[in-house]
């Protein structure tokens, strides 16, 4: 029996529109999706005769080994994540766990995350040295994520920051500015957006101060500015230095 | 006169098959494509029929007044970035620049950046916590960069390097290695990619102490990994650790 295939798919933050054509292609030569619940549901009204098998949220290891044995079986197999899926998404994963079955032909079709993706709706935040962190501590000690916090700080960098919230965490979005009000003017221009790319897509510019004292949940990504970062019209826009250079 | 629009397009990092449906509509809708020469000539086979401007290497300044200047009487300009126009692109400048103009509608449509694009080719290497850093000390004293890359070795942060070589500076790629083992392992594994999604492209595994005596040109991305990336199978992997939570 031939060996499948297994590709990874990003499709951008908001599905079907976000697609390059090299993710679509892959979609529609595919014998089988497989995917969290949610992001599957994005394809199916255009792609609505592909068979599809789903896994609930937080079953990552299963979601994997599903698309793998299938693979193994000779089926071609796109694993479809939201954004890029080598940003906190199943790639690695994969790749890891690819290890306990015979070879198997994987590739990553890589998407816009969410950081550059929500970068585009407040304006141009990520323009110079930038940092992603996750303040998510369900795999990662939180003294690290505190770590990487001060070094971004004192290194004067950008950052995009991932699941700055969830039910069991509402207030990490609050410690981490804490954290960066040590190292950071309160008045550092910081952004958030919601729903990057989908329905009731909302983004917000606003200082440090204002950020810690902010509410957001888990479908937010946070930016937070350096040290040169602005607000031109409401956008957050960090300056690469070509007009600085000029002057 | 009614104000124009100035749609900022990613392309990604391989051109028109990379881009997304959202690129693709607002090239074929706009009135003249801007952009920088090689890009722009990306897209002349898929848009035979529009209107282009260029500009040379460097002109990053010129390029965005004559694309706002059309936008300004009236059209609608599409000014299309390799990547994502929001990383090292045109985004902040058209942004700042736009200060000295009437009202126009800006908007930029991100593109899949060469750090997530370069990823997908070497495996997964950007699946936690990361930094993109810049190489190039046209626009940044050398001392910030340096400083940056000792706290992204010091808080374990993945890192993609962008710029790491040019004709003026061949030798700035080996300079950041050696700060980086300062700090860093050197076995940490490593990985390059070079003219990511086109014709020839090529990726290389190595360890940090190869890297450093390996002469890279200006079409490469340069990986760093964390301390717990690993080779797989010639594949540059970072756990995020939901197998090393099951154990």
């Amino acid at each position: 029996m031939a060996n499948g295939k297994l590709i990874v798919v990003g499709l951008g933050p908001g599905g079907a529109h976000d697609m390059s054509r090299r993710a679509r292609t892959a979609v529609e030569s595919c014998d089988l999706i497989a995917g969290y619940t949610v992001y599957v549901d994005l394809l199916r009204d255009e792609f609505p005769d592909k068979q599809v098998v789903t896994t609930p949220m937080r079953k990552e290891v299963e979601r994997c080994r599903v698309a793998l044995d299938e693979a193994a079986q000779g089926r071609t197999v796109a694993m479809v994540c939201s954004g890029d899926p080598g940003v906190y998404g199943m790639a690695g994963l994969i790749y890891e766990l690819a290890q306990e079955y015979p070879p198997i032909a994987i590739e990553v079709i890589p998407g816009v995350s969410a950081a550059n993706g929500g970068a585009a709706v407040l304006g141009a935040p990520l323009m110079h040295d930038y940092c992603v962190i996750s303040l998510s501590d369900l795999l990662t000690p939180w003294e690290k994520i505190e770590k990487r916090l001060v070094a971004a700080a004192e290194a004067d960098f950008v950052m995009a920051l991932y699941n700055p919230s969830s039910h069991k965490r509402p207030d990490y979005l609050k410690r981490a500015c804490d954290i960066l009000l040590a190292h950071k003017d309160p008045s550092t221009v910081c952004g958030t957006v919601r729903n990057i790319g989908r329905e009731g897509e909302e983004a917000h510019v606003m200082t440090l101060a204002e950020l810690r004292d902010t509410q957001v949940d888990m479908f937010t990504t946070v930016f937070i500015g350096n040290s040169q970062t602005m607000e031109l019209d409401g956008r957050m826009v960090t300056p690469r230095g070509y007009l600085q250079r000029e002057d």
